[in-house]
């Protein structure tokens, strides 16, 4: 350990409250500490950056819902009527819309960052997902969008997505990252039934026999999307600037495990937020041996969880910040010795 | 289903995410708009009281604290140092303090309740830890309680607890309620190790032999504490305001299970906050049959779970009243036929 790492064990230890009593709030305030490097740490501007793009497998039926609905829930997110816009308000999170690639012309007005790389990925089926000159563009993108959020005065930073279809692309990134079979990556995304399953199933069985990915970046150019890899470059460059970075549901930790494999430092500033209904998040987050605070049985992307469980990040800030010592509060601490 | 029931169920369906795809969230909102009786249900002054007492057992041994940090903590909430202190500031939820039988003389200007039933409950090992007048009393003082602030304008309300050794009350509770064996029932509570565990599965083993309690009240009377019974009370009171009810750890969780008893009516209210790492609660919960929001592996107490999972209360109501329709935002449901 340490002498840092002792310094926050013993800040936390010397709490009004029985050792560890505080559970998953204990292990989050000390990996803000250790992140910011302070034994005051703050959050500053919170913000949720959703990006949203196309899949061209959507196309051939990977969803339960119409490719459209990208397009329509991008319009419904910068109107302020989605879930995340509500969340987001609730506390006090600024959000910012980015269109990396949906399959529709926005009118340049919209309040949403405008960097469509591509209307939608190609069809995995026949390519790549993405070219390398595209993966390119989507991450010098997102890089510079989360520079200009920190620039603000951003210390902490949410990721989420909308792309009709990208749980399909999330399970075979996850699938190649991981060596493990499709069975156990392909859930029912939006609400597919069984034979739409078994469907989706048989459609990633293919495009997953006509690509051979080696690296990170090979997979995610393999298997896309344009908002996988704007998420993939925003966490790296996130935590490059050393700002906190909140992981949402299913595809963005599909995003985060790809960052990871390229630099695993960024481990170090991940606080994930949901464990997803969707089947094969939790596997994803055994394989990262990672531990969300939260549970709810949710399964709707746009980083939805962030919000949620960004109250527990600020409490576990708030405990370690303001709650009294056994010496200020003149409490007994349970050991012989006293304080 | 009710009239009104399908048509909470048709709100709910029918705004801009994938059916089901909030989980809890959607039936917290449920239940909150059921409780009300109301398409439009709103939170208002949400308020945590923390119940203190003593407990004559704490002089034997069944804590690794010694008795005397009731009062200490007592005095730490009173100057706002603790957990829960921290926790409703950052919530912006009220607190209240109750002294209900801490054996301390505490300065009668500590900005607290003053409603010292008794100077700790009696040693169970001897007699019943309560006498049925000082469990009606308990009960009255705290139907009043909550009935001003009530008054006030709450119509949510959080119960907490701080009572060193009042987990084994809660677990003696517990085993009678359901007739279930103390090994499940008993854990560490504020952290013993094995050598405490045993000698305090052992004490109330002898407590547990002693006593042939019936009904809720003779059990509640036999095994204490005086804050228990003011939860009990509290809670029966809300219930009957229709206020929502935040239930926390597994001594919360005992005294709904008594209230519980008497009146299932209760659970229309209840608001489960979260799985505590005290052995038995998990248990506990199974028996009532209701899933917490949170699973933090915290064993804190002092309703540390209320100002917690409130916001994610506030996020269910907020994405109810707030949310976009299918319709006003123009996405297409995913069904086949258009709204």
């Amino acid at each position: 350990m340490t002498e840092f790492a002792a310094q926050v064990q013993a800040k936390i230890d010397q709490k009004t409250k029985p050792p560890g009593s505080l559970g998953q709030l204990e292990s989050l305030a000390e990996k803000i500490a250790t992140a910011q490097q302070t034994l005051t740490p703050t959050l500053s501007k919170p913000h949720v950056v959703v990006f949203a793009g196309d899949h061209g497998l959507a196309d051939v039926g990977v969803s339960a819902f119409p490719k459209a609905v990208t397009a329509q829930m991008v319009l419904n997110f910068a109107s302020g009527g989605a879930a995340i816009n509500v969340f987001c308000r609730q506390q006090g999170m600024d959000l910012t819309v980015v269109d990396t690639g949906v399959d529709f012309d926005f009118d340049p007005n919209l309040p949403i960052v405008h960097g469509k790389v591509g209307r939608g990925t190609a069809n995995m089926l026949e390519s790549s997902a993405l070219t390398p000159e595209q993966l390119g563009q989507c991450v010098d993108q997102s890089e510079s969008l989360v520079a200009q959020i920190a620039a603000d005065g951003c210390n902490i930073i949410g990721f989420g997505e909308m792309g009709i279809g990208n749980t399909a692309a999330a399970s075979l990134i996850m699938s190649a990252l991981y060596d493990l079979p499709l069975e156990v990556c392909v859930g029912r995304g939006t609400g597919l039934d069984d034979a739409g399953l078994q469907n989706k199933l048989q459609l990633l069985r293919q495009v997953r026999n006509n690509h051979t990915p080696n690296s990170p970046e090979e997979i995610l150019t393999a298997f896309g999307g344009f908002e996988i890899a704007h998420i993939v470059g925003g966490m790296l460059a996130a935590a490059s600037l050393k700002m906190l970075i909140l992981v949402d549901g299913f595809i963005t930790t599909a995003a985060y495990a790809v960052a990871y494999a390229i630099n695993p430092d960024i481990e170090n500033y991940a606080i994930f937020c949901h464990s997803s209904a969707e089947q094969g998040h939790e596997k994803l987050l055994t394989c990262l041996d990672v531990q969300p605070l939260l549970q709810l049985n949710m399964r709707l992307g746009e980083g939805s969880g962030c919000p949620l469980a960004y109250p527990l990040v600020q409490n576990a800030v708030a405990f370690f910040n303001e709650m009294a010592s056994f010496a200020e509060a003149g409490v007994s601490d349970g050991n012989a010795h006293s304080q």
